[in-house]
């Protein structure tokens, strides 16, 4: 073998070695280290503490764990997270379409805001993706610039009820004093049409999110509406009572609301 | 360079090569085929309508898609399916040791059987891993070898009850006359000590999951029993009335009962 080939073939050996090695820490590659675990740390499967998170087995939660920031900004950032919408958003689209309509106007669908109409990911890139203890001042500002993006899969949600004549009620945690910036960024965001904006008036504060919200969406049937459905990353829109005929759960690994 | 060493190189070089080559097909290594979605085929990742059905988004389906076949196999062969039970477990036994209970011998848990105590994976390994249609002669000709093993981490979750004083109830769609087989496969499997065992009798025959589990554990709460915990592999053995105080769900993939 002449020297040149023996040194091409050395550095083929050291590009597939660093292709390898390279792998996990590239931030747009969802690569899970080990199977299809995602990091596998400490006895721990982000992808498992993830799962349990979704289906509201693990409950309660602060913060990410510490070693689940990396899993958690790889899946926000990346493709799986807007999958994992885009299912669920086709799966309330194939539902709202197989309902029969009184066509009265009185036919509603419950919208959470933030993760569900609004993605605050901006703001949680840049704070650990949820690993950071949360910082209500710092977050506060962040609403206040109005500059939350619209969640892509909802958005096409929102359009294909408008179309069937399903009338949009926003209902978020967000707080009265936040009614103008929280309007006009769901304006901007391609959330413009909505029967109610029901924000978290101060009677509420201290009460826990599916104490508020059961109580706003008892108001809202009691007011005549029939609540067809019902959508938000977070199971305390989801659960409790005047739920709506059928829920849907979108992700959101980064808090935990009760 | 001697000669052996250059091949010493060569052999490197080529098992790296077969290793990358090798990843996607070898059964028991849940590499997801692009990013962390799993196989992606016709516009439906494998992992997003996993989510989708863990989470109850996607309801009333009767297979799994076919193209989810061969992921659905590496999912329940492989380790994944085995983390994904063991979080939901040590959640429950966190929960069962966080409470506070009477000592009378009326705290009792709920375990739904087959994918929660017991295992059908040998049986469907051999049918598409819920790709084929629901057989219900074939699946029944396998309950009744009473080979089905135990989920090990539903085994170690009873245990800890069982030390903890909370006493186990079982409460399975399998119908009434398949108690003996059901029995003794379960204490073969390592669960020898409950407190009910309830299988479904005739008059349920045509109704829901739901139906017949709520109104089971109504009559067991009416008997005085705490439900204080339940846990199952489907959606319908956790909803309805006297679900519990807290209920665990299991994964499952291969199959949906209503």
């Amino acid at each position: 073998m002449a020297k040149e080939s023996m040194w091409a073939l050395l550095i083929f050996v050291a590009a597939i070695r660093g292709s390898l090695a390279g792998i996990p820490r590239e931030i747009h590659l969802l690569r899970p280290r080990s199977g299809s675990a995602g990091e596998r740390v400490h006895g721990l499967s982000c992808l498992s503490w993830r799962l349990g998170v979704e289906t509201n087995n693990i409950k309660n939660w602060t913060t990410v764990p510490l070693e689940c920031e990396g899993y958690v900004g790889h899946y926000m950032l990346g493709h799986q997270y807007r999958e994992d919408s885009k299912v669920v958003a086709r799966e309330a689209v194939l539902y709202a379409k197989s309902l029969k309509l009184a066509g009265d106007g009185k036919d509603v669908w419950v919208f959470d805001v933030d993760e569900t109409l609004l993605s605050n990911l901006p703001y949680y890139a840049k704070h650990g993706f949820g690993a950071e203890p949360y910082n209500s001042t710092l977050f506060n500002q962040w609403v206040l610039t109005g500059k939350a993006p619209a969640l892509p899969e909802t958005l096409e949600l929102y359009r294909e009820l408008l179309k069937l004549g399903i009338k949009p009620i926003f209902l978020t945690g967000r707080t009265e004093d936040q009614r103008k910036i929280t309007s006009s960024n769901l304006r901007n965001a391609g959330f413009s049409n909505w029967e109610m904006l029901i924000l978290k008036g101060s009677t509420y504060s201290g009460t826990t999110a599916v104490v508020y919200k059961s109580s706003e969406r008892r108001k809202v049937e009691e007011s005549g509406y029939r609540i067809v459905g019902n959508i938000g990353d977070q199971w305390s829109d989801l659960l409790g009572i005047h739920a709506g005929n059928r829920t849907f759960k979108l992700p959101d690994p980064m808090y935990y609301i009760s």
